[in-house]
């Protein structure tokens, strides 16, 4: 038994002691909390009102981090940042109960810090007021938006399992945000994160691009960005050069001015941002495809200007590669492996797997 | 290096390849949403209106589970449900950055869940409306309230750490309800996670306490119960055997009756429920130290009327076995080895670690 351990542990594998999966060897796994702020009350503090706030103190705005470091671990950590109404789940366990890509790098040697932004999840603590808590009647809404299909019809070729119970989970893998959503408290707390871990490739989603755009700014520590589908949040052009506002049945997709300097810091490592399947190319009501025919225009018009200004952004919508049905959740649809395989790629082309 | 590192993955310990910890060897791992309920709005779903909750479904009430399988794990999972205002973040690294009864039970070859509770952490999303969010100014009575000692002063024998750094991972591991606070809703998600895990030893802290006693009438599943200061939580007693409700400084601890024929289940597996130092024995204004004097007799009168109708309920005093200085926290504090091994050797004398 001892013996088939060790071979399996060791990478070697002898059919009569394979199982389907071998075990992932982790050097070292924990949680934190970083960055984030304080308050304190300025009433006088009076020790039998315990339940008053008077003079007290209150913690927030930190994000919380779940990492872990395989055994022999490649130099420069992937950081994922999940996406608007998520939570870091969005990198673990698929809907299906597949590995996701925190599994997925692991086991291919990254080391992988997973975040639950500021004000979500695990890291609930705000220091800005918010809205009451409410029950979210969106799974229509959330279907569509993310290009599961049109809703009530899967899009054919969708890479998305059929089964209710992947969907059910799906559905309630999102989780709501307990204050005002702030991309600046989220960079904030990225930044933090990145001087704790040092050099890093910061992997974001969706809503999440934003906040990794504009943690660039704020810290030397970015050696990569991954971006899927960066949305919903702010799109950064040189003044001068934001290209027109993109009207969609989603709403309007439109980039935000930020000074040329502060825009030349995207060029000083390589970019890659990834799009799935089922974006429009012509206005429609379907807002899931049209919101991305938008940020698709957009996101290669930001990889444009990188590029002019000498970086290295590379832009790469899955159908054009024969890559089909992808939703806005690629890195957990059933090909997940094939869309780990193009990043692992890619990092190996930019010397980033060392 | 191919053979250091399998003589460290082996236990095998040569003084020139050891690092300070042994790599963890983790068979299987993951994540997962569990139990939980929906609502559907009533009105007539337009496609168009995205943002509208008209015909819509909502879900939510649902528990997040992380899991993770070592190699030749032990044949009963520990499933980890966190106290009041906290996530599973309870049970990962302490606030000192050491390891937590998560990483020190998984080297001990023991499955564990670490559950987020419905309406907490990643699983935010609630079917009740709650509060808004605001900033949580409590710095001084939680420091109070869970006895680090009694506000600004550490006990002198706290076994908190004193750096400043360890304090805020403290105040900043907690997260807010995002909804009501129901026992029930607790307890159901924690029977669903049982009918998926199989028979399970439950282990809850603080306010998780009630909801796991609540759990037992929900499932077969539960093959012991260790309780860490169960409290703020209900207190579960016979019709007609309720003890009399204690005044504390912190307020009322009073217990809640249930039937008999209920009660009972409770003899149907081993219990352990253990308490930490500075519980007063006489009542104080030190309302931290006041509350668990309230809890503490009122778990004593639960062990006894538990072993009275033939079950099997140990309350371990810290103290009186010379283990001083514990907080309401005692499996991060600083002697957290030795609370582990408190729970080892329960385990093991009741046949639970096979």
């Amino acid at each position: 038994m001892r013996k088939s351990l060790l071979l399996v542990m060791a990478g070697l594998c002898l059919a009569s002691v394979c199982t389907a999966q071998e075990p992932l060897v982790i050097q070292e796994q924990g949680s934190f909390l970083v960055g984030g702020s304080t308050l304190t009350d300025n009433g006088e503090f009076v020790f039998s009102d315990l339940w008053s706030q008077s003079g007290q103190t209150a913690y927030g705005d930190h994000a919380y981090v779940w990492y872990q470091v395989p055994v022999n671990a490649k130099k420069l950590p992937l950081v994922f940042l999940h996406g608007g109404g998520q939570s870091k789940r969005t990198w673990e366990t698929t809907p299906d109960g597949r590995e996701g890509f925190q599994n997925i790098f692991l086991r291919r040697g990254f080391t992988a810090y997973l975040v639950d932004q500021p004000r979500r999840g695990e890291a609930g603590f705000t220091l800005a007021s918010g809205d009451a808590m409410t029950p979210m009647y969106y799974d229509r809404t959330m279907f569509t938006l993310f290009r599961l299909g049109r809703w009530p019809e899967y899009y054919e070729d969708s890479q998305f399992p059929r089964d209710k119970a992947s969907l059910e989970q799906f559905y309630r893998q999102g989780t709501p945000n307990t204050g005002p959503l702030d991309f600046s408290v989220v960079a904030d707390s990225i930044a933090a994160l990145l001087e704790k871990t040092g050099p890093a490739i910061l992997v974001t989603h969706s809503q999440g691009g934003g906040a990794g755009w504009m943690t660039v700014s704020r810290t030397e520590n970015i050696k990569a960005i991954v971006a899927y589908e960066p949305g919903g949040s702010p799109r950064l052009f040189p003044e001068g050069e934001v290209p027109e506002a993109i009207s969609t049945s989603f709403g309007l997709i439109e980039g935000t001015a930020i000074p040329l300097e502060e825009f030349r810091k995207f060029t000083k490592f390589p970019i890659v941002i990834f799009y799935g399947d089922h974006i429009a190319t012509e206005p429609t009501d379907n807002y899931g495809s049209d919101q991305w025919r938008g940020e698709l225009a957009l996101g290669r018009k930001f990889a444009e200007l990188v590029n002019k200004y000498g970086g290295d952004c590379t832009v790469i919508h899955l159908p054009e590669l024969g890559i089909k049905g992808n939703t806005h959740f690629m890195f957990s649809d059933l090909n997940n492996i094939e869309i780990a395989d193009l990043l692992s790629k890619w990092l190996a082309e930019k010397g980033l797997d060392k």
